[in-house]
């Protein structure tokens, strides 16, 4: 690939845009050429519009871009958005019908019928949905939830191996899956939230169009029931999972640690820049995977499991972490800006 | 009552020692007369041998007593242990022997045959067990579990009025439930523990004795799966828990509110000093409840219940919490020993 | 006194205005008439405006309250103010002239000639300068600053037996202090912020007034340098400090310990009731004082010392703890009023 | 350099080993061929034996290494020690008799006249000290306290520029320092420590040696009065410090920045593979550094300085922080041993 395509950034000060600016600083494949936020940044440096959190400083040259406002004519081809979704919804739409392709984090289009609801290791075929897209060159493509990543990601080798009948998971979430300024010290200091709006519904059903079949241009979704609490803790990074499945046939603990240790797919086999080597961790030590250890395993991209047992009501239970702000949001949407990419679904 | 009891604690410089003494300090018919603990402190004053870590302030009375070795020639009738498991079973069976009637927190005499695993509010006809027992005059009380309190707790007035059927539950438990010095804070800060060993295995099976039947002077133990996964977080006091329930017979969600805000037991009709005026507080809001604004309610013996909604693979989830080191170790043996008292069943 | 003096809380739903509320609920002088906050809140009852921080529960009688707007015809006669500094200034000097003795946690007028800034055990006498004012039967006293309280009540017993001539104080700052929602958790969990705007210039100025002198109706300003850095660090309440003093006259530790411990002043005599029995306390074990052990100290208005030893630089070194929103806002409010109820210095 | 240098770590498990692991484990000089420990260790492989706390993966090679008794025929020439100064001081001694070159963070040879207490940015010149020493071929390096260095750092510069006269310091220091377990989290969370057993004494002298004058093959201590306060706080890695000082030449606030701004020394010259670009980075935001966002700065070895104003009392205050573990401990030790290597002092 000699030249980089050019990307730019929606809502690049907040807490997901950062992230997109930390990971795309030195990517391979592409080259930021604008960062887009809200009114009240327009004009200014990114240093001086971004309160910038991330542990690892700030690239002077994207420090002196200018912030621009949020409208389609911004120069790149692929747009990484991290606008909240009480206005993404629209403006991603704008921007696929001026030809952008788009990729998104936010819920507002994830169950479009011709959108996919991608996560690359999961189903990579489902990308072809945006043929059925009309935006005249442009196209959007979502990643899920931040909770829904990890967990589809130590569902699917399950899944393909043994069948999924019914899945039960808890959540222990980290604190910028709520964004920045977000939860206040005074809320979680000494303190567990045990509600996160609207979460355990996106929870409960984005597995089973991600884990849907793609025939005929559209998606059958997987009759899978789950149901899901989702709490708020004290972590920075990383959100933690404790899941309960019935699988639809038997199989011994060995095996279900095999599925997972033997877990490579697409992304793996097209080498993309951002696939981890190993897409799943088992750990075998009880008291593993934990957050601020294991969070940044592949570079944020590898999902950690471990604790694997038998269920007394369901047949087995584990506990999964992924990092939330990499793997679950900017890092999983360049994932699937490269696949687009590897693929040449469309001309770049 | 015109004499107060006299009490001894064993394990007194602890975590649940020093809640026993905080707890004990001002109690209107016991009346602390001897503290034991290891070796390492005998002969200290109390104030030199504890590093206290309670927000009120040590009384001067007991600051200045001397400790003693935990052998059972205490001069008391009732004893408190909250001995750690590694050597509370022998020496609380030397102390009953000894004639003391003893009120334990570990779990080695849990399932003895003849030993109540009493929480007042659920099982207090359990206590006439302790009949069987052949100490000569002594006898052994033990309470759960921290976490399986909290638990049966709200399980108990759902089990009166529909029927169990399977339970789920996910705990976030507090450091105090690890004891001092515990867990470090090198292995919690920006981090979750997703186990607690032998912890899983204590809330999947005390409920089952606790919730069971007397009958010819032996439990029955309920017939009842319960899958638990056990997590520590940064939480100082309060165990939080993610329950879902499957009914035997069908309620509406009022039903099941109003037979939790209904519950009243044993404990409220004797009007016991601990018994907290409402066993159980539900919460209509989402968010509530949580450890750090909802641990201390009724002096940290209520049991607080939220989020009541329906689970798509049970009938109903909800999410609960309670004081580990009151309601869930020492204010809970306490309030057996009340209990105890109140029924007149040895002399005192 | 037979009837309760009606008083009014501005500001009711912030983090300061929820612990008026809390320490005035119970109040033997004192009866909550009047609750009033922003436009947004208007209207509304109490408790579906506020979110309640505080530990304990809210009182259903003021939870039912009603909500007004900020405005000078509130049904009371002693108005305590919660309200930041950029509404403060005009709304309590309209209070004032409305006929109204309002008590200001806010900077606003601290500095006003004729306004008392006051620390009842440090210069009650101030209070006099309230017969400067011009407001026709209303009046204004203000509290200082949370981290000058501390400060100036430790300073106090060594300016009186020693005399003051060098400060240095580092304050570590516990979050209440930035009200709600305030710090954002993703700033401080496994942080430290090492500055907080205009408190090290209020830290350095406010203890030369209230260590003034009161002389023909104006203060005269204590010549005392002050150098002051201050730091926020994850503690929920309870500000640190560690203080370097350059005395005037020798002394040897002894009696610097002593001038503390012996230490009493006019809310003692007069024996208010929210008058701590022992304004300072001072510890001994060199790991003390600690926030969340001594926070709470004489219900939150003990200022706790500890640490005393020679500094290399000035004469000594120690550490100083207090209560932000109790002795340092709420309760020293609250103290200031009950001053002026025994005082008899205005009709109520 | 062909071949890389044998070295081995003494406490190789501690918190401080872990670092020395992960920072040598791709070192283009060092290559690790021993692991030593305490007897409870011997003879495990090394990841049997650690809780491996560092945020990268423990490489494999390492981890299958076999962990050997803290004996002196450690087949290696170079030693790393991290043990506690309760065992440090003969150990050590033994290891620099038996021909190995120590590089040592422990306080116990620090005030040897003929160890130099060395940090290359501050006095590079002070290793020769070790042709004083009789260890036939052996040599003993120390690095100074964690809180020291990076003190030490900031000073160098202002030292050189206008002189110190006196420096007043107040520490806030990260839990890492206490090693592990350390600080229990029932001691922390919420809550400030403001006492550290022997830091303050190794803070007020240790500059006094490292900014003295190597003269005829001894150390001329500087004349410089410090006072310290040091505090634990709840922050994971990075010590910040809040410093006064005065200065023996007038200076603007310009000319101290550029001091720190311009400072280059022996390591950035000698292009050490471990030494900083910028051994100090100053900032001109009020809010920084911070020590969650600035501690890897450099990967952790440089020193960051801010908030520089005028002090009421001395001439200037400003705020630092450094990484403790790695500038503050093992990364100045790997440096020291660096700085040995390219002077060719040794044979190695």
């Amino acid at each position: 690939m000699v030249k980089k395509v050019p990307v730019g950034i929606l809502g690049a000060t907040g807490s997901v845009g950062q992230r997109f600016v930390q990971l795309l600083s030195d990517h391979p494949w592409f080259e930021i050429t604008a960062l887009a936020a809200s009114e009240r940044s327009k004009g200014k440096s990114y240093k001086d519009a971004v309160q910038w959190l991330m542990p690892t400083p700030l690239s002077s040259k994207i420090a002196n871009l200018t912030i621009q406002p949020c409208e389609p004519d911004l120069s790149c081809r692929i747009v990484f958005s991290g606008l909240d979704s009480d206005v993404a919804g629209e403006i991603e739409t704008q921007f696929a019908r001026a030809g952008k392709i788009v990729f998104s984090n936010a819920k507002n289009h994830r169950w479009d019928k011709d959108v996919p609801l991608l996560v690359p290791e999961v189903n990579a075929d489902h990308l072809q949905l945006i043929k059925q897209q009309n935006f005249g060159g442009g196209a959007i493509v979502t990643n899920p939830n931040c909770s829904t990543v990890g967990l589809v990601m130590a569902l699917k080798p399950l899944h393909d191996a043994f069948g999924l009948h019914e899945v039960f998971v808890v959540t222990m979430q980290a604190l910028s899956g709520a964004g920045y300024p977000g939860v206040p010290s005074l809320d979680i200091l000494d303190n567990v939230i045990p509600y996160i709006g609207g979460e355990e519904e996106k929870v409960q059903s984005e597995p089973r169009k991600i884990l849907g079949k793609l025939a005929n241009g559209s998606i059958e979704l997987l009759e899978l029931p789950i149901s899901a609490h989702c709490n708020r803790v004290a972590v920075f990074d990383g959100h933690t999972e404790c899941v309960s499945v019935r699988l639809s046939r038997k199989a011994d603990e060995q095996a279900v640690i095999d599925a997972w240790q033997g877990f490579t797919a697409e992304p793996q086999r097209l080498q993309l820049p951002s696939a981890p080597e190993n897409p799943i961790r088992y750990f075998s030590e009880d008291r593993y995977p934990q957050p601020r250890l294991h969070r940044d395993s592949g570079k944020g991209m590898t999902v950690s499991v471990g604790r694997l047992r038998k269920c007394p009501l369901l047949d087995y239970k584990f506990v999964l972490l992924s990092h939330n702000t990499i793997r679950g949001a900017a890092g999983g949407a360049i994932l699937n800006a490269e696949l687009l990419v590897k693929q040449e679904l469309v001309p770049l």
